[in-house]
C-alpha cells in the first residue's frame, strides 16, 4: 500500500513539474523530461549521496508512473490547470510523504537523527529544485513560499515522536498530519515568510 | 578504434562547447571548463548514476582530449566559426554515437532496455544541459530544436534492432544512420518541433 | 589542528555564500541552503566522483559548522557586509586550503597528478558554483575575475614541489602562500584576466 501512494506521489510530482513550466515555448520532449526530474530528482540525489542503488534504476516502474503522468499533463494540460489548486495540496502532501518516507530510510540505516531531516527535505524539495534550475526558473530557494518549512519542521517531529511512540505508524500520521496542514495552511491563507526571517526587511 | 572515435566525439563535443558559449564575456579558464562539462558531463551522470567508475577518472586521456579540443576552439574561433555548419553535423554524429554507444553499456550490465534507452539519451544530451545550466543560457529542454529526439528514437530503433539481428554491428550501424540521418535533415532544414508536440499550440 | 582549519574553512564559506546571495529577496531556509551548499557542494562532488563517502555524511558537524555560520551571516548581516573585504580575503584563504587539502587526499589514493589538480579545482569553486546556479546569479565561469586561476596554479605547484621536497608540509605551505598570495593581489589590485585569455578581444 505504501508502495501504492509513493507511485501517486510521484505521479502528482511529474504533473505538477510539467503544469509549473507549461506556459513557456517547451515541446513534449523537454516537458516529460522536466516533469520526470521534477518526481524523481530528490530522490535520486538522496540515493547517490547515501551511494544506495538509484531507487529507479532498481524499480523502472517509477520512471513509467512519471513518464505517463508527464504525458497526461502535457496533453490535458486546460483540465488540470483548472484543478491546479486541488494539485497544489496534492503536491504538498505528496511531498510531506516522500520527506518522511525518506527520513524514515536513512534513520532505518542507522545513520543519525539531524541527517535523517536533512535528507527527508532534500528528498522532498530536491526534484522540484533541479526542475526549476534546469527550466531557468526562479527557484523555490530564493522564493519567500512556504514550502520546505513545514517539511524540515514535520521530519524534526517525525524523529522526536518516533523516539516517545512504541509504534513507528503513529508518529508517522502525526507528523504527516502537521505537515500537510501547515503546508495547507499556507497555500489557503497565501501565507509567506514573516519579514523577520527574510532579507525584505533590511 | 571505436577508442579513436570516442576521443574525437569528446573533442568535438568539447569545441562546439567553448563555441556555444564564446559570444559571452568569458575568460579563457571558464570556456575551458564548460567545454569540458560539455564533452564529458552526460557519461559523468550515467557513470555517477550506475554506480560505475567515472569513465575519465579510469582514463585521464579523455580529460586531456576535451582539454586540448577546448584550447583550440579558444584560440581559433574565427575560423572555426567559419566551418560551424560542419561542426553541427559532426555535433550530431558524436551525440548518436555516445547514445548508442552508452545503450549498448546498460545492455551489456544485463540491465533492462528502457533504461538502455534512457541513459543512452542522457550520456547524450546531458553535457550541453549541464554547460547550458552554468553558463546561464537558455537548454535544449526548453526550445523546440529537434536535437534529443532522434537520438530517443535511435536508441530504441537499436534495442529492437539488436534482438533481431544476430550481429550488434548491424543493429549499431543501421540504428546510427537512422539517429545522424534525422538529426542532420533536422539541421539542413531548420526542422522544429511539430506545435501538435509543443506549448504554442495552447 | 588541520581540521580545525577545516571547520573555519567551511564556516567562512558558508558566510560569504550568505552574504552573496542577501541582496535578493530570501528567506532564512534559502539563505541557510545556499550558505550550506556554498560550504560543501564542492567537497560532496569531489566525494560523489571518487566514490567515496561524502564527508559530511560521515562526520555532521561539518555541516553544523556551515549551519551556525549561515545563521550568523543571516542575522548580522550588516556587522559582516562592513567587514566584507576582510570577509574576501578569508574566502580566498579557505578556497587555497580547500584546493591544496583535496589534492593532496587524492594523491594520497594513488591516483595521478593532473587528476589531483583537477579535483583540486573542483573542490575548491565547485560549491560557489552550485550556489551560483541555484540563485540564478551569473557563476564564476561566466566572468574574469582571478578566483580559479590561483587555486589551479597553487595545486600544479603543489603537486611539482610534493616530489622535489622530502617533507610533504614544507610544498605545502609554499603552495599556499603562492595561491592566497595571487588570490589577494587579484582582490586588492581589482585584477581581472588579461584580454588575451578572454573573450572579450574578438
Amino acid at each position: 500500500m505504501l508502495y501504492f501512494q509513493e507511485m501517486l506521489g510521484i505521479a502528482v510530482f511529474s504533473i505538477t513539474g510539467v503544469l509549473a513550466i507549461k506556459k513557456a515555448d517547451v515541446d513534449l520532449f523537454g516537458a516529460v523530461v522536466l516533469g520526470i526530474i521534477t518526481a524523481i530528482g530528490g530522490g535520486t540525489l538522496r540515493d547517490l549521496l547515501l551511494d544506495l542503488p538509484i531507487f529507479w534504476i532498481a524499480d523502472f516502474n517509477y520512471i513509467w508512473a512519471a513518464l505517463f503522468a508527464a504525458l497526461l499533463a502535457f496533453f490535458l494540460t486546460k483540465g488540470l490547470q483548472r484543478r491546479y489548486r486541488l494539485l497544489l495540496y496534492l503536491d504538498g502532501l505528496a511531498a510531506a510523504l516522500f520527506g518522511l518516507a525518506a527520513t524514515e530510510k536513512v534513520l532505518d540505516l542507522q545513520l543519525a537523527a539531524p541527517l535523517a531531516v536533512m535528507m527527508g527535505v532534500l528528498t522532498s524539495i530536491g526534484g522540484g529544485i533541479a526542475r526549476d534550475v534546469l527550466a531557468g526558473r526562479v527557484s523555490l530557494l530564493m522564493s519567500r513560499d512556504i514550502y520546505a518549512t513545514p517539511i524540515l519542521l514535520g521530519c524534526t517531529l517525525y524523529v522526536a515522536l518516533r523516539d516517545i511512540f512504541p509504534t513507528v505508524w503513529i508518529a508517522g500520521w502525526i507528523a504527516l498530519i502537521f505537515t500537510f496542514g501547515l503546508r495547507s495552511l499556507a497555500i489557503y491563507k497565501h501565507l509567506q515568510m514573516p519579514a523577520i526571517f527574510s532579507t525584505s526587511q533590511g
